[in-house]
């Protein structure tokens, strides 16, 4: 059900909510969600609800939420799950227009409570009602401000971040684990069951509120994809959103007829929508939170090359290392930047990038070092290492730097070694916001996120147009039954996409065989021809240049002989026979339909290996410019098509045009369950590329 | 230069220390070393020197080393650079017998400072003096104790891990973050520049001392690599030892004329260092701490089967995607414990691993639940996950955990979630010696450093020995020039150690080729035969499948034709002829002279692409039978022997012969500085393998 930011005011601006489960025992969770309330500077009206009545804080409990006055736009309800249908009636009655349902005892506990989420869902709609939950820790927004969970005080810091948790396990130690990281929240929300309301529904109300620069997921599925990439991808464009998702080794390969559909494991799709959607992707909890901040807090780097700036040698070389781990680089100093470095370090001071100052750099050589590095056109962030210093109080030095790196255009990160020492500097970049970490490593994997972002926003370019026969397309599959196309369809729905395929002829005998390698000219491959034989080489169902017509009559018999004595129980419509291509490189190009993320294309290197070399990679359709130079950049057998040693260049141009086609078709017939284009051959630059084979599975 | 433990008594437990350099001004470091000295509890002489004399901490002090009175073993040595050679002269006149150098100012400023540093190293020589430092900023033993550090207080906790580190500034900062991480240290030694006394000299007197239980390593370089592998080689079988060697994308290619060289970079050298001496391998410095920890207070797994325990279900994900990720896996629970379980969990609750026991798990139940996953015994391990419980303080749970986790054979790793709420249940772990986390990731990866840990004790059977004819291959070598030797020697020198080739011909005319091709049989195969060419098949120079005297005249002609084509100045002597081999898999074995650990065997992908594709996977010789199975594990070539789709298995045994004769003949011969057979011919199961081409390089 889709939501609009609308329907959501009640829940984050509510004018009055009523705790329905406030306890007056101090050991109860509903007596701890009242206190919550009521001390977390709400400024709304607050009722509290309690079948037995009686005073809480002062307060008058109803015993109804039928009883409850005006204003109530927002119910939080922590009681048993059997009286929950009861009690959400009453709130339609009454009003109310968002129910957060704290209590467990719904999906969670087995079919029972499955039909006990399914009425409250009913009821929600039936009355208008709005629901977060059940089996959720609540809601905490730091600003307005509103707290309505039951966590043990205090509250969250306020913040930048926004926090959307599948977990509410997580949600609680997150909150309780910040405390002493220097970073606050915004919003926290804890989704539970979603049996209404789910994290894409979040999305663009928290990414709205002005307080969130930057919103954190952490996920456990996402049944509705598509609208989540839809919606993520227009927010991201606004404010950034980092991502956590767990499960990624539960979920295993699915089941499939294609190399591409064996290939595309979740994680695959996961990958390419959340590039798609321009999230950035943390792969554990504490990357999360790190990336964040520095997302909250920094300017983005305009390229790659980053500059280290440390006074000892040893983090020096550790840092190095993590930049170029996470993909950056040391950014080449200009000669100019050199010699003002050198007119202000000691002579044994290392001016190339790592700018290792020596131990004795004071607060002043610090800044000073680093406004030159700033200065440096080939600088586009640093990474300032920050020992306990042997000299000089870590604090000086960053009471130092601060003024220099907000002045700045350029991303600076912070690692600050060590613990007690560093104390004060900490909780003064903290108080500046700028991002400090533990170590080098975890300070060089921001950074490397702050220029994925970077990129991301660069790409701006949507999917290309290409002049497709949608209709023709449209009128060859209308008929056709479920399964693998014919040879034949499958390859005039390609020639309908204007995608390039080498003609291809089904003899029947060897006769025929050796007229249709005359037609299309020598020399000839031949290869069986039949529904049945997934893996054609693996039945010596493969014959390669053949000459002239005797040796494909030949062919023709050995290949069918061939198939017969390995698959006996195959049928064998014949052989297919094409003009054997002048020698090119051999890819393979497939789409398939994500259930959860629609259409998603593969390319890669083919061959029989295929699966084993794991030689792909994955984006979803349509494919824009960036995606199909991503599919290309990260894997070897786009790499290669620029040329590797005694290979020539091969066409990359037909071949990026021929995933753009691909990727229109499978948009434009989500019938199409696999198609897959294995391999496909591209000539030397120049000279195009060709379909040798192609299967197509329609549902 | 080595040293014996003996040499280091008056290091780590000296009689008498003279701090030479001690100073008034509480600003100097030459103030913080005598205080730090003064106060550390040590219980021998100490005697603070300074050419000026005066009082200082109510001490006289001397001034001069020479008026020292007895007992004086140890000096440290805080004085500027230039004055430090007379004062290491009477340091040796007065019977000192270790001197530690904290000065900088050496080779770390340029020549000038490098000349000053060979000065003292033939000073030391001279008077029996061991050297530590300079440039370093000395050493702490928290059990005898003595602190010789400048550090500001207080000193690092006492502990079971001892440290050392090439890098001081690392040293500083790693004491001042432990004193909130909840573990101490043994011994901590700065190593500076290492101009007597290196990492390898201290790894036996560190491994000694009772209170360590794990040597952890910060490592920028290891001149003396050979020496490193087989001091820390024994030591690891008694006591773990975890290394982060940073500088590794610093290090770069070699320069090499084989792929084998070109492939291994420093990096492959380093892994195959650790691997081979036992050493676990870090790549971050939190991961060094957290191994370390997990090392010194675990059992050891016996297995990779995990099992995760937890009360909220987020967590329990997260967990298994990390246990998965670092090659670990989710035990089956036995039929049996998941009975029990049901006894005592809730309806709703999880009983396979992951165990959910859900959010109202009490301490006792966590203890229950804890301990019938350790009597499964399909479980090799248990990672518990304990965030800021919604119902019970953390600590109690922590409490109950305690004895059980105390009395188990099987490691138990916590994954403690939070800060402020989880923090007496921190400490209360950190005292019982079990390790925590603060998330499920880093838990899961200390795991699997344990896993790795007794993956590597059980392995224990050496190289296998193979007879081979020594002699001869010396006698073969003696006259050959250096640079790539004859086809026709490499042959003969395989042919020596017993490695499989296929017996090659040179010809010099078409006539020649074709006899030779009678001789060895058809169909045969020709390849250039030129000192020039070093990838043949780039310039045409290799032909296959010839099946007839005539086609093999013809093939001659037109293989050195295109080879002229291509290189015309390439010397050409002829061309090998060899008889083709029926289908096989073909892979690559190489073998070089790492400068600095000796001799490295490659194995992996071979032909053209083998550069590109870097399937390939490195181990010091002499390979063990752990280290070759590890050699074909690891690659995708070594995994496809075992069969895959329509490949047959290969020969594997001969494979792993062949690797361990090459291993025996590069370590026999230091001066053959690469070996490498590429593609070696491997046929089905019980058929053998041959060499089809070798280059051998001698020095």
């Amino acid at each position: 059900m889709d939501s609009s930011s609308a329907d959501l005011i009640p829940l984050f601006e509510p004018r009055g909510v009523a705790v329905i489960g406030a306890s007056h025992d101090p050991s109860k969770l509903g007596y701890a969600l009242a206190r919550n309330l009521m001390t977390c500077g709400y400024s709304g009206a607050i009722h509290l609800v309690n079948a037995r009545g009686g005073i809480l804080f002062e307060q008058h409990l109803y015993s109804s939420i039928l009883q409850v006055p005006d204003p109530v736009d927002l119910a939080v309800l922590l009681i048993p799950a059997p009286g929950v249908p009861e009690v959400l009636r009453q709130c339609g009655k009454r009003g109310v227009q968002v129910a957060v349902i704290a209590s467990s005892g719904f999906r969670e506990l087995g079919p029972e409570g499955a039909a006990l989420e399914a009425e409250i869902l009913q009821i929600g709609r039936q009355n208008k009602l709005r629901l977060l939950g059940p089996n959720c820790i609540g809601m905490v927004d730091t600003h307005y401000p509103l707290d309505i969970t039951f966590l043990p005080p205090p509250s969250p810091l306020p913040g930048e971040l926004a926090f959307l948790s599948h977990s509410g396990a997580i949600c609680a130690a997150i909150i309780d684990w910040t405390r002493t990281q220097g970073f606050g929240f915004s919003r926290l929300i804890s989704l539970g069951n979603q049996v209404d309301l789910n994290e894409t529904d979040m999305l663009a109300p928290v990414a709205a509120e002005p307080a969130t620069r930057v919103i954190t997921l952490y996920l456990e599925s996402l049944p509705d994809g598509r609208r989540f990439v839809q919606e993520a991808g227009k927010i991201t464009r606004q404010k950034p959103v980092v991502a956590l998702k767990v499960g990624r080794f539960a979920s295993g390969q699915r089941a499939a007829a294609s190399h591409t559909g064996a290939l595309a494991g979740q994680e695959s799709a996961y990958d390419a929508a959340f590039r798609r959607a321009g999230v950035v992707r943390a792969m554990t909890t504490e990357q999360l939170f790190d990336w964040a901040r520095a997302l909250a807090w920094c300017p983005l780097p305009t390229g790659r090359g980053m500059a280290v700036l440390t006074n000892a040698g040893g983090p020096g070389v550790t840092a190095a290392d993590a930049l170029e781990a996470n993909g950056l680089c040391l950014a080449d100093l200009q000669s100019e930047t050199i010699t003002q470095l050198s007119q202000i370090l000691p002579p044994a001071a290392s001016l190339h990038n790592p700018v290792d100052m020596l131990a004795g750099a004071t607060p002043e050589i610090y800044a000073e070092c680093l406004s030159l590095l700033l200065a440096d056109q080939a600088v586009h962030g640093v990474l300032v290492i920050l020992p306990p210093p042997p000299m000089h109080p870590a604090e000086a030095v960053a009471q130092a730097l601060i003024p220099v790196i907000h002045s700045a255009t350029k991303p600076v990160l912070v690692a600050l070694m060590g613990e007690k020492l560093i104390q004060s500097a900490a909780s003064q970049l903290r108080a500046a916001h700028i991002p400090e970490y533990r170590f080098p490593e975890r300070t060089a994997a921001a950074l490397a996120a702050l220029h994925q972002r970077a990129v991301m926003l660069s790409q701006t370019e949507g999917p290309p147009i290409y002049s497709v026969q949608r209709i023709i397309a449209q009128t060859l599959l209308v008929n056709a039954p479920a399964g693998f196309l014919s040879a034949e369809l499958a390859c005039s729905l390609l020639e309908a996409y204007g995608l390039p395929i080498s003609p291809v002829r089904l003899a029947q005998n060897a006769e025929e065989a050796a007229e249709f390698a005359q037609e299309l000219g020598f020399p000839a491959v031949l290869k069986v021809a039949s529904p049945d034989i997934l893996h054609k080489s693996d039945v010596g169902g493969v014959l390669l240049n053949l000459i002239d017509a005797q040796v494909v009559r030949q062919g023709f018999e050995s290949i069918t002989a061939s198939a017969r004595y390995h698959l006996p129980q195959a049928f064998i419509q014949g052989v297919h026979v094409q003009r054997m291509l002048p020698a090119g490189q051999e890819v393979i190009l497939g789409a398939l339909q994500d259930p959860q993320f629609g259409p998603l294309v593969m390319f890669g290197s083919g061959g029989v290996e295929v699966e084993a070399l794991k030689d792909v990679a994955f984006a979803l359709a349509p494919l824009t410019p960036a995606d199909a130079d991503y599919l290309l950049d990260q894997t070897w057998a786009g790499r290669k098509l620029n040329g590797f040693r005694n290979l020539p260049p091969a066409d990359r141009k037909t071949v990026l045009e021929t995933l753009f086609r691909l990727s229109q078709l499978a948009l434009d017939f989500p019938q199409l369950a696999e198609i897959e284009i294995n391999p496909l051959h591209v000539l030397p630059a120049g000279h195009g590329a060709f379909a040798l084979d192609v299967r197509i599975r329609k549902t």
